[in-house]
């Protein structure tokens, strides 16, 4: 998505090697006609997957999420970060733990929510290692639902994330991809 | 707003005489076409208060908030919760404790992205105490910035957060009003 790829090397903020800042326009200050395009073209692109629903995990991930399930004009399901070892019997949970921050949380959605018949496509900002994504699948997997695709922002395609949720037969389609980042330098994939 | 009244009184659950559950439409399935008109109904609220930019919290406000922001074409900030005690003195950051929960964080801005010439609507899913509003107007004091209003999806009236919002001096325009919760039993306000 050329309008992403553009913000991406003209906002974005390469720290190390490793990580990239990209809060001036989707993790801390959001503009709402970049989300709203980024639904459209997510709903465009999986426009014959039968989604039924979106599901994202909070809080980057539900500003682009909404505005896929407006364009698509299905529920979107917003799964939570909880304290790691607070779990809760009655809902889905899992265990993730970021490799940027090294932080661990229980994942966690109610049952409620997703149903065996749900074919959902998880939206999140970030593709790098895939924890949160497979801790995602894994939620999905509990409540017997169908993954119908993952929709990612921006692809750091130097960190194995795609080839985990390829591996395992899910489609990824991501509007940006990063080739490798040096401080102040944000290469993309041509 | 007669809709959102409407889900509440028919999808809202009273946990207790405090507490009450609007998960199946709020703050974990959210309904994208609900959230627009949302938005829609905020904007035309605040449409004469030159409002420059949307603030909320994470992560249950961020959805209205976004559907807000593209009504009214401004960016959307959203402040986050950090840890208590871990404070950075290159951002806006002031201790929030939920009343609700009774945790205590540390509600964070950038001071990159509200400058002392932005008139700022802070819109959230709930106003109970008001905690959280009155910790985000502290927010936007230390920035310099202006409170032009707080947009409220489901405010508690016989809690005190409109008493002190309006003892500050500033609007309080909410679209549903909750007079009393027993479990099992929501009053709205006439």
């Amino acid at each position: 998505m050329q309008t992403l790829k553009d913000i991406v090397l003209s906002s974005g903020k390469a720290v190390n090697s490793d990580v990239m800042k990209v809060d001036s326009f989707i993790t801390h200050q959001v503009d709402p006609s970049l989300m709203e395009q980024i639904g459209k073209d997510f709903a465009e692109h999986f426009k014959n997957s039968n989604i039924t629903k979106i599901a994202t995990i909070e809080s980057s991930g539900i500003a682009p999420a909404l505005m896929t399930a407006k364009a698509m004009n299905v529920p979107l399901i917003i799964f939570k970060k909880e304290p790691s070892r607070i779990t809760n019997g009655s809902l889905l949970q899992t265990e993730v733990t970021s490799f940027t921050t090294a932080k661990t949380y229980e994942l966690t959605a109610s049952p409620k929510f997703i149903k065996s018949d749900d074919n959902v496509l998880i939206i999140d900002d970030f593709l790098a290692n895939g924890e949160a994504i497979t801790g995602a699948v894994r939620i999905l997997r509990m409540a017997h639902a169908t993954v119908g695709g993952v929709g990612i922002l921006i692809e750091k395609t130097f960190q194995p994330g795609r080839r985990k949720l390829e591996n395992a037969g899910f489609e990824v389609y991501s509007l940006v991809k990063v080739k490798s980042l040096k401080p102040g330098k944000i290469e993309l994939e041509d």
